[in-house]
């Protein structure tokens, strides 16, 4: 453990990790032509995606599907920057210790059978450990799923397209404890078109940790919004290396975090899963607040508060504009907005006189502003036009039901215009039919968010405010 | 008021208000040409789909496209069991006496313009009323968007289908406060192939109220589950007898009500909506779990409670085996179901070693069982063969990442196979691939219901114990 911490905050040999996200050259090690093996999947991934080269490492082939193969890294003639290691736990020494002859800058070793499975699996580590000590290479993993890069096709995630889509180049990067919720995590958000353009689960950590993982992303220039999946941190020397690293980053980047175990029956599952101490959750909270963290109670949450964060200008204040064409939808918000400490002021009665003389006789122009199911795209322009560029609003709840009749995509345009008074805009949009997926669509490419209820376009918005709040409390304890 | 309770209390006329969802014969006044009205849109909808007959009824034309059109409902030839109004707010009290005259049975109002504009829409309600006090006939509305019955294609919602999509049949109801929340509600619900066969928003409700509308869908043997979405209640009086029925119907079917409207800031909004009493919300929420219903926190929520209860067998105890092939998630899961004060427990030691017999060496028994990313379909057949007819689980919350490359959708007969042993279930399966959606339906459509995330999953069985729970204690206070 010593050791670990030692390495990771010294930097002793010199390297950082960049290497294990921008190489040139990558070397799969345990290439193989068996369809479904994990050496086989993410040979065909790199051979596919990669910009950069790729080196085919198997003793057993002089050459895979037509492209050359290599006994061993030493015999590749060229620079390899990065090796992912997919063989048996066993021989992943031999290949290690290759991998510091040959001057691999980084490894992922995505090979399991180590500390997880017991005493020999331990042993095993330990060597890997030994071998490593005194060079510069840096590791991730063991037993992991490693790293997914949109931008240059890096992709050490063993599963094939057809079962885990990979998600659009964008500024969210994710930090996941668990390898399988990675996955599932970046299916799920190709679907969506949610550009997480970095994800990376580390496994057994016998090296980079998640804490010098997090200091890595705030210092990349594409990452704006850093997310975490954590089941719990095993040392206390861990815990409070992350506290202190994530406290620094939150002050140039939000950091939202999603920590599952957080009661006493699920303890043992992760002790079970991934060896961590889930330890008291209301420890973890508090731990949390104080080093500026976004808590999230769900991963679905984290990626809706992480869009807003993403895309959204930081409010000046907690006064929130709700716009809206469906009355139950703006109380819907008004309860939620009001129950995270946002405010949803009256607009004083010269506004309230003026949209009264555009709106429609039923309209409701306190705030909420209901434009009623009689709505057009300009009522909304109105509203956003004469009320968000006043001091009396700080932000914008907007919704837009698309069933309403009198609404066109060109709301889009109405809404993208608003973004010159530069104040954060959730946009919430309810229903299923294809002309509000174009809407909504068209939305979330010029960078405004949409969500589908009023209560999560609500929570979004409070992790604005939540991040302002944080980003001031830290500078300020910084002067 | 008073009158408005007598009417519906002692169904003086006779008459129930089957005709409002199962007319054999449909008048639309106010039918049109003009294409995007609201008269033309319903005329429309039934004419394309009602399986009954259908009249056109507007002064202004012999035919519309091709249809013979009426003068007045007087002049129809037939017997008119449903007249759907929708004509400018004056024209209305006109209509209805012809209605009254014709002897039609049932008026849907979908008109606005009446006591929800101010004192002339009052005095125009006020005619409406006085002049149906002394017939039979059933009056929803006005100012509402009515009934949509996916059965026999009754559906006066003004929206055409490709704003607004309709959900097929099946067997939940749905009793909406607000229009453009049921019409947004219905549109999402088409997209998911959620069955809300029934759905009704009633508007100002001079005759039919929400507890008789709670009423009758208690008594429609198609409904298994009611949904209500509420803002407010008027007068203390209805508040009373709505919770009267509720407590009636909750021991025969579950009842779900989402009440927004539940914060300061949001009472306001709620008077100027819908003109109901938002009122504190405590008391509210108190009198729901007095009367036996079953309170959800967002629209969203509502359906996956509705879900599982329209579909899984009520649970004997609170036990719930977990079983994943992601720790992570399963973990995830416990969280929820031990913060709602569902268990997770241990299993017995024999099951134990008689699960590692089978399961891979990584896999881990306790509970949650998590069969790893190594998993196949027969793992999951194992474990649910060997742990759900035992006495030491109630009910299942099975979490199958399809990302993991040893599923297939094969998997789906294995747990439809275990609904033999009649405990509920639900399946959390999470990403976005085309593979995953397919196991996803499939499933569904064999009447298992399934989850994005673990939290949903663990929520959804939390409503089929707390519905076991109140029936219990409902059926205990009757006897």
């Amino acid at each position: 453990m010593a050791t670990e911490v030692l390495r990771g905050e010294s930097g002793l040999r010199g390297n950082n990790i960049d290497e294990l996200f921008h190489p040139s050259s990558v070397a799969v090690v345990g290439a193989t032509p068996k369809q479904g093996h994990v050496g086989y999947v993410i040979m065909v991934n790199l051979l596919g995606k990669f910009k950069g080269k790729v080196f085919l490492v198997n003793p057993r082939y002089d050459s895979i599907n037509g492209v050359k193969c290599y006994k061993g890294l030493t015999d590749v003639d060229d620079e390899v920057d990065l090796a992912v290691i997919a063989v048996p736990a066993p021989v992943v020494p031999q290949v290690v210790a290759d991998a510091v002859k040959k001057g691999v800058k980084a490894l992922i070793i995505i090979s399991g059978g180590f500390s997880e499975v017991g005493d020999e699996g331990r042993r095993l580590e330990d060597e890997v450990r030994s071998i490593i000590k005194d060079s510069k290479v840096r590791v991730l993993g063991p037993n992991c799923i490693g790293v997914y890069n949109a931008e240059n096709g890096l992709d050490t995630f063993f599963l094939p397209e057809d079962r885990m889509g990979r998600p659009p180049k964008g500024p969210i990067a994710l930090i996941s404890q668990s390898g399988a919720v990675a996955a599932a995590i970046l299916d799920w958000a190709s679907r969506r078109k949610l550009g997480i353009g970095l994800a990376v689960n580390y496994g057994n950590k016998i090296d980079v940790s998640e804490s010098e993982l997090l200091e890595y992303f705030a210092g990349n220039p594409n990452v704006k919004v850093i997310t975490i999946y954590m089941e719990g941190l095993k040392y206390p020397g861990e815990g409070l290396r992350f506290l202190e690293t994530a406290r620094k980053v939150a002050q140039v980047k939000p950091v939202i975090v999603y920590k599952a175990g957080r009661t006493k029956a699920s303890v043992h599952a992760v002790a079970s899963h991934t060896a961590a101490l889930a330890g008291d959750y209301e420890i973890y909270r508090g731990a949390f607040r104080q080093a500026g963290l976004i808590e999230a109670n769900s991963v679905r949450e984290m990626f809706d508060l992480a869009k807003a964060l993403a895309t959204q200008p930081l409010p000046r204040g907690k006064r929130v504009l709700v716009l809206t064409d469906s009355g139950g939808m703006g109380i819907q918000a008004v309860d939620t907005l009001s129950t995270l400490g946002l405010e949803v002021p009256e607009l004083p009665e010269t506004m309230q006189t003026m949209l009264r003389k555009y709106l429609p006789p039923l309209a409701i122009v306190r705030n909420p502003v209901d434009v009623t199911g009689s709505a057009t795209d300009e009522y909304y322009k109105i509203v956003l036009d004469s009320i968000l560029p006043t001091s009396y609003v700080d932000m914008a709840l907007i919704v837009a039901l698309m069933q309403i009749p009198g609404l066109t995509p060109n709301l889009v345009n109405y809404i993208i215009d608003a973004k010159r008074y530069g104040k954060p805009m959730v946009v919430v949009s309810f229903g299923g039919s294809a002309l509000m997926e174009k809407f909504n669509d068209a939305l979330e490419n010029s960078g405004i968010p949409v969500y589908a209820t009023p209560d999560r376009g609500a929570r979004a918005l409070w992790a604005l405010v939540e991040y302002s709040r944080i980003r001031k409390m830290l500078r300020e304890e910084v002067e």
